[in-house]
């Protein structure tokens, strides 16, 4: 049975009405596009998502990968993803020409990508994976080294990864252990253990090329001495082969959910034959690394944003159908459809509000990523300041919701979405990955509050408040929505008065204080931010009302009013709470010792 | 590894610092009990717990129950905890002597199964479920019926069940479609399908017994036509036998968690040679069952605590152990113990508010229950009424929170949370069945705010009220505790105004608008019902410091005055957003019309 897991039609929305995608293509950069491609290119993904990824959303959670004789085996459409991704054009997505690519921009990218996670999370991240880790090496790598690597990831015949986690370095890289020896050939000799690596080896490619983080022997202590290699895990010979390069899986994750791709743990060096090459100067790999973390960050979040979609759709069309209860107490007149009680609709507004708000973050954030390649001069500096501060929420924002959001989900399908029989289950597994992998909440909450909003003496964020500004001010003269845009506006006052507060905490009593609370930090400017895409879907569809549309458009609109609506009743008066919080002063956490834990 | 679960510090600050429990036995009701008999029963049930049911967790997880030739099998374990929950009398522990029972208070006998719940929730499903399926034979059935069922289902021979939900009839019990017909040999003929019966047939017992309801034949439409029915699966001969009743096993649903335990879908009467033992009157099955519902759903809540519960203590001993991270930016020095950083004592602070404030909540509960058996006239009604007002809260506000208290602690892990090397993962699981089973959260949001304020004209409401202003008192003359007792109060005002405002909208617009937000009028009320069982322990802390108590005691109730402060400074403040919303009368999810939601 086909199965909505995304809506084609808000995609549309978000790309030619709210954002404006094609005007892009007045840029030079993106001039060899036009809407006729960002259609074309949509539709591709769609049908790949329908015909490959999706008919094997659940066999791949059922079949989940296992080690057999040191070899990682996935589902064997695994290689056919890689193919087709390959072919197709899509692992070299946004690359350059002279990488083959389409430099296509991060709105129809990130779009397509979007489509993936929804239709099949675990399958996404095998071609997702490998463009980030060629992008690394495109980015900062020599010309041998991508003339090695770049074709044959870019292809899809070999699997691409980060190396970066170890038993004893999760979220404190500082302290990585994985060393590398220099030789006098040209390679450096490898050695450690790295665990967690997605997609660290299987049978679905020829060969794995991991993008791994390691300490030159000598190196100087914590972050400043990380260096980036490329470690195969078959390394190429000169008559044009592959060998092995001493790189085994000693583990394959057994995981609640994401149980598609094989999270791996990996012995490096045993044999004292594993060669690194390294990626650009030495000691600076922690650097090149985060060059290329908003992009991972915005793909986690967007995953976060597909599953629960996908959730979402699943749970709305179970509600048009499932009879269940009445309106009235007569109960000898027929069940009505779930969708007609009032809970219910607020379980469905709760997962859009939630869905098409941070998918419109997302897509805000995808713009500023393609305004910062198109510009020059203050433009790109704009977008890049508004972009690096947005990360840690529509990373975050995304990933703490949807495990609610698919939870609601669930509630709508009552026992039967506990059950394997409907896909909402495997959703809430699914989702759940994302507040840990690509930097947890708790570090996404110190980066906004501890770097992000303080960067250039806080440029970023003053920019932030202009664009919020921005969008209240085309709101207010729109008669429905000047409340809203008043209490965006309010909202927005406070967001200031409490972030000037924190800041000031900070220089007061030192970071420690600041930053106690900066996840809830994070959660309030979230919420915000959210509400700020609300308004600005709401504009849209209410000119679009004025203008008379066919009964299915106005049918969109007013359900986008109606959301946008809900997000501002439900959702922002959260932040009344938070806010009171934030200001309270008296380091609460701080006063509680690890002994008053003990009993 | 022995693994820590409950705290047994904590069960002993709730019963005999908070609740004095002791007291009960100044009640001719429980005056066969003293502390003593309270202490083995606890000892005996921490125990159990450590012995047999902790051991198996994760295996009955990995090794689900399944169907061979239409027999349910379950764990071998499982006929073993039957046997020993039997032998030793925790089947019968509320049962009077007439039923070889011990009639143990609610506030001991919830305790024990609250530590059962935590040592391995699917375990103890088996034993809670038999208990409360005998109680509806011991109060309604014919002394027939309960000299032939009871005594096999309290030594734990034989299952007992709750056969309420069919494919068309979930939530809206009035739909059950199970007929009763009539014979002239004293028994039923059956016939009907029942879907997710939890334990509905398995290998651990050798008979099952399905309290099942049906409607007899020409039956009124409604829950008013709904009779209660014994069905066993395998009936009682004439000559001391058992004998097919033609009840046959379906399926066994293939769950998301809490999957030691087979939920059962059941075919009655497909050779039209089922046998059903009326229960009582006809027609009054559901009164029956209602009777019954406050026991169930208090179990539901304190199983939710229970895992939970568990949880948060995997998850604070590993953040005692785990290093990662310093306070200091110098990367020579070692890591400290996570717990260390404050955004994860924020996670556990979080963590332990919820599960100890949701057991306070339970605790006074079972009180309640407690002083309904021992009391006579207003108090015993007194009692009736405040249980009955704070069931859906005490169902629901575990349910509900227990997702995000089991996620917080999977957070803690990091990616070791998300596979199943740790408990956590299943915990998270395993708890998200709370919000479904026993009445759905949108059901007990109805309950509360459709029928339980208002009942009596508002009298389990103002005695509700009475009871946190008399806490409020207590804690005034504290002084470390005036601004909780103060933040108390003004919440306590509110939720008053709240309640009033609903009610009048309900008298002016109808059900359907009042109640389109009950779910958030229950979130809403029960962190005011948490905030006021911390207060409550806050109390008893702070009296117990002022005493000069030794260095352990004194962490634990320093550990619980700043749990409390958790509490208030955190938790309580989301009731500003929800008295927002919760004025508003805009019956906003009532114009998102099904249209709305499609594209």
């Amino acid at each position: 049975m086909a199965r909505k897991y995304v809506s084609k039609r808000n995609l549309e929305f978000m790309l030619y009405e709210v954002f404006d995608a094609p005007s892009l293509t007045r840029y030079p950069y993106y001039a060899h596009h036009n809407k006729k491609v960002f259609d074309m290119t949509l539709a591709a993904a769609l049908k790949l998502g329908k015909d490959l990824l999706n008919p094997i959303f659940e066999e791949m959670d059922r079949k989940a990968p296992y080690l057999e004789n040191g070899k990682v085996k996935v589902h064997p459409t695994v290689r056919a993803i890689m193919q087709q991704f390959g072919e197709g054009g899509w692992i070299a997505a946004k690359f350059d020409e002279m990488h083959d690519g389409a430099r296509l921009p991060y709105l129809i990218a990130d779009c397509c990508q979007f489509i993936f996670t929804a239709a099949n999370y675990s399958a996404s991240v095998f071609p997702g994976l490998t463009a980030k880790a060629a992008r690394l090496i495109t980015s900062f790598g020599s010309p041998e080294q991508i003339a090695t690597y770049v074709p044959k990831m870019l292809s899809g015949e070999w699997q691409g990864t980060m190396a970066l986690t170890e038993p004893q370095a999760g979220s404190s890289l500082a302290d990585i252990a994985t060393t590398a020896v220099p030789t006098d050939k040209g390679y450096y000799l490898m050695r450690g253990q790295k665990i967690f690596i997605s997609a660290g080896d299987h049978d679905g490619v020829d060969n794995v090329v991991q993008m791994m983080l390691a300490k030159i022997e000598g190196a100087p202590a914590g972050v400043k001495g990380i260096s980036l290699f490329i470690v195969p895990n078959r390394r190429p010979t000169s008559d044009g082969g592959l060998e092995s390069n001493d790189v085994t899986v000693t583990q394959v994750y057994h995981k609640m959910g994401y149980r598609g791709a094989p999270i791996t743990e990996l012995s490096i060096g045993e044999k004292n034959d594993c060669r690194g090459y390294l990626v650009g100067q030495a000691h600076n790999g922690l650097a090149y690394m985060f060059q290329m973390m908003n992009g991972s960050r915005l793909s986690v979040g967007m995953a976060a944003i597909g599953i629960s979609t996908a959730a979402y759709y699943a749970a709305q069309e179970y509600a048009r159908q499932r009879p269940q209860g009445r309106l009235t107490p007569d109960p000898t007149g027929p069940q009505v459809p779930i969708i007609e009680h009032a809970d219910i609709r607020r379980l469905l507004l709760y997962q859009r509000a939630f869905v098409e708000g941070a998918f419109a973050l997302a897509m805000q954030c995808c713009l500023y990523a393609d305004l910062e390649n198109a510009l020059e001069g203050e433009g790109k500096e704009k977008a890049a300041l508004l972009l690096d501060l947005l990360i840690p929420v529509v990373k975050t924002y995304p990933a703490e919701t949807s495990i609610r959001s698919t939870s609601q989900a669930i509630q709508i399908f009552g026992g039967y979405g506990y059950c394997e029989d409907f896909p909402v289950e495997q959703h809430f597994r699914d989702t759940r990955i994302h507040t840990i992998h690509e930097g947890t909440t708790g570090i996404q909450g110190m980066d906004i509050l501890g770097r992000k909003v303080r960067m250039k003496n806080g440029k970023a964020f003053s920019l932030y408040l202009e664009e919020v500004a921005l969008a209240i001010e085309q709101a207010r003269p729109i008669e429905s929505l000047k409340p809203y845009a008043d209490r965006l506006a309010a909202s927005l006052e406070e967001l200031r008065t409490v972030t000037a507060a924190l800041i000031a905490r900070g220089e007061e009593k030192g970071n420690r204080d600041m930053l106690a609370d900066a996840t809830l930090y994070l959660d309030y400017f979230s919420l915000i931010a959210a509400a700020w895409q609300w308004l600005l879907q709401a504009v849209t569809a209410e000119k679009a009302l004025a203008g008379n549309p066919s009964k299915a458009n106005r049918n969109f609109y007013q359900g986008k009013v109606i959301t946008a609506r809900y997000f501002f009743h439900y959702e922002l008066p959260k932040t009344l709470g938070l806010a009171q919080r934030l200001l309270e002063t008296d380091g609460l956490t701080l006063t509680m010792e690890t002994d008053y834990f003990l009993d």
